[in-house]
């Protein structure tokens, strides 16, 4: 028999992560604040839990998949009362939260005798079971290795470290590129439609290739971070940046487009031009980000 | 013989074109404000023009490449002394400036009974006569198309249309998109680089093949904005996005990150469920983008 899952919490991505496991054959129990959601998973076969503790009683392995963490600490207190419910078993936490509350949601569960892994989800709940999606897993490393084979039920599985809070420090970092390179490709749309140039064109025949051509940069910057860079070899340095960066920000406002996605960048450069890094990269970038909220703290 | 060709201005992207030229055999006048500069240029065989009439004389293509327009107006000023000198020549300026300043340019061009191409260039200087550089051109078809080849020995030729004003509205929108994923990988960065975790470890491992994946909703973005969405096609709509980003955002203060890239993305999720776009997908920040100065104006 494939392992006994229980996923708790229904809303969309936890309805999609049980019909998964029950596509692969996992038996599967399922519990949610609100009794009878998504009664499509009884079709399916999926085993209802009318408390918590009947829920984490039925599997080895429990999911929780919930809004946010204070339904995490909601849903899990009733097993305050008895220690013994979660001994032995694995926790594997999906909610979306930070570094900090996936630790401490770790030591929780290792107070009530559980292994902890903690995940973060880089997909739509309609992506679930597909090739595309991936989880971000960090914790227990001997309970991922175990496991790993029914957590790949729901989609291909990341494993990022034994401290619990590098999945979601994962998985911040990735959805900030994400929404960077959304912002820029909504600047470049903006653009090239205030002049009724077709959007799709011109990303098919430009931006994708040429946002292709610019990760290999991201690269440049990554190792400049780690290892250090010459001062210059980019052939681009912030300074010549910061003054092009101006006329890009002009241009911008002269198409009628308004420029607030890029101002920040603009003033990022500003400032590594202001405090004597105007012949380095944009590593510096990297390191402004860091800095001022070390000085903030 | 290959076409000559003459050269505006000796920078670092104008000998680096000059250089290009001479490497492909063709014979090359070059002239810059300043005598002399780029001396290597003449042990590859240039010539240098004492004037900007001498060396427009010199070659039926003429390319410009300034520091910006005011030198464009500056450099090209002596030559509305005689309309004859640039009579069935070709102007190629590839000066970086706005939509407007090309037309403009272009119109300058045509009253001196020259043909006139803009261009972008897609690449630093270090770039020029290799394989990943290309510039955008826009303007006279035919001109273009007789001398795609004299202009293919500095990079790539990517022509956008009739209209001069096009090769810099792509270029701004490209370096738009470029700026954007790269403040967001700067984002991504910071994030890892707060707990340690190898900045080249997750670039390459995890950044890279994300953003790679997700260039692929730019193109359902760009299809939205041109033959419109279903609502909530994209499985993660607006409203559901703008309250995760908020958790984006405290995430960063949490982990000591300035999160002032990633600030104005969220600001426009939010006016963007307010303005009641809350069940549409991210084809509205582009929308939101144009309306914004829409308004100004």
């Amino acid at each position: 028999m494939k392992t006994p899952v229980t996923v708790l919490g229904l809303g969309a991505m936890g309805t999609a992560l049980a019909r998964a496991f029950l596509a692969a054959g996992h038996p599967t129990t399922v519990w949610n604040r609100t009794p009878g959601r998504s009664p499509e998973l009884d079709d399916l076969g999926a085993t209802r839990a009318t408390s918590v503790a009947e829920a984490v009683q039925a599997a080895p392995l429990v999911i929780a998949c919930l809004l946010d963490y204070a339904s995490v600490h909601t849903t899990l207190a009733p097993l305050d009362a008895d220690t013994s419910l979660l001994r032995g078993k694995i926790l594997v936490n999906l909610t979306n939260g930070t570094p900090a509350q996936a630790r401490s949601t770790g030591e929780w569960a290792q107070r009530h005798g559980a292994q902890y892994l903690d995940g973060g989800i880089m997909a739509v709940p309609a992506m679930i079971g597909g090739p595309a999606a991936f989880v971000l897993y960090s914790g227990a490393p001997d309970a991922f290795e175990r496991h790993q084979t029914t957590l790949a039920a729901i989609a291909k599985t990341t494993y990022v470290g034994s401290d619990p809070g590098l999945a979601a420090l994962h998985d911040l970092a990735l959805l900030s590129g994400m929404y960077g390179m959304f912002g820029g490709a909504a600047q470049a749309l903006a653009l090239v439609s205030s002049e009724k140039v077709s959007p799709t064109a011109f990303t098919a025949g430009l931006l994708i290739p040429w946002l292709t051509a610019m990760l290999g940069s991201i690269t440049g910057i990554a190792n400049d971070l780690e290892y250090g860079a010459e001062p210059g070899a980019a052939g681009s340095n912030l300074a010549m940046q910061a003054i092009g960066f101006v006329n890009l920000l002009d241009a911008s406002v002269a198409q009628g487009v308004d420029p607030a996605l890029l101002v920040p960048m603009g003033e990022l450069l500003d400032r590594a031009v202001a405090e004597g890094h105007g012949d380095e990269d944009l590593a510096v970038t990297v390191r402004l980000l860091q800095e001022a909220n070390q000085q903030a703290n």
